[in-house]
């Protein structure tokens, strides 16, 4: 008999469209794909925390069928009877104080740009949206890419270290953070062939 | 005999200037009326990590005598063996989401107004030193007052947890995390009765 492979699941693999092609074209086509494809496999136990199932049915119209459902467990962390090396607490302090203070430069170099060449006349609002997206894009990409940034990913990584489940997202922060935990983070292609490649 | 009581310092307690009056007029003058304080006082222990008494040192011109500063352990918490309650870091997780969308806000907010009324001509250096300077102070204490925000404050929390001592310090910021790990955090008025109210 084969090794029971546990395997936790990243809302990523079924929405972002770099991995989700894998399993279908949309997010539903690709979680229902997925499902048909772990039926009966006996070995392959897969697993999302409840809060990352909210999360991914926000990305569906409609939730699958509870009969295929049924195939991932919704197990949520024992986040009360769980703890974490306080040097990974260290790190998480130092990373956000540089992103922070990255944010800070951000802020100031818009601020600096629009007092010396405020780009628009008053009414501009199109103009204006432009600058604030762009701001937007580049404060959030220095503060969010690549940390834990939410209680989803945090409960993903719980979740994978209690089980000793392997965590499959193609999440580069949620990935880097597993590591520091010891968990084994798989791809979506790794995924795709553990299931069997048979989608 | 009096039970010994453990006490680690926060830089903020000879510092900052709402509480180091009530030690001295400097901070070399706080510090080296506390170090007077306690001498000869065996059932008062203080402790201070490595990394936090750099921080003091850069306050002062000049270290206070070995004699005096022997007083003081210097001791780090053991930080390789340490772990911290799960929970806490999804409260530090959460804290810190909320906290970047509020600098995000920030940043909006200057850019609008300065898109919309651009305050100065050009080459007016000193209005535009003014506007970063106002953002930096907003910013700043958005992000990072009232949060663990660097290494050493780190420290300071995980040698009190690590030692059962009390935590001397007025950041409002350590006490609120400190007191999560069920850390005794005391006051610089406290602390002044502490060691004898005959400074």
């Amino acid at each position: 008999m084969k090794k029971p492979l546990q395997i936790v699941l990243d809302t990523s693999i079924f929405v972002n469209p770099d991995s989700r092609y894998l399993f279908g074209k949309t997010p539903k086509e690709a979680l229902n794909n997925f499902l048909d494809s772990i039926a009966g496999k006996k070995s392959i136990f897969c697993y999302i925390p409840p809060s990352v199932y909210e999360e991914l049915m926000k990305f569906l119209e409609k939730a699958p069928n509870h009969n295929k459902m049924i195939l991932i467990n919704k197990k949520p962390p024992s986040s009360y009877e769980s703890s974490i090396p306080a040097m990974m607490v260290y790190e998480f302090i130092e990373e956000m104080r540089l992103r922070i203070n990255k944010g800070l430069r951000i802020a100031e170099k818009y601020s600096r740009k629009l007092i010396n060449q405020p780009i628009i006349s008053k009414n501009n609002r199109e103009k204006e949206e432009a600058v604030i997206k762009s701001l937007r894009h580049e404060y959030r990409t220095a503060l969010r890419e690549g940390v834990i940034d939410s209680k989803e990913d945090f409960d993903l990584i719980l979740l994978a270290k209690e089980l000793d489940a392997k965590l499959a997202t193609i999440d580069h922060g949620l990935v880097k953070w597993a590591q520091k935990l010891g968990i084994n983070c798989i791809s979506a292609e790794e995924l795709k062939e553990i299931v069997g490649g048979n989608i």
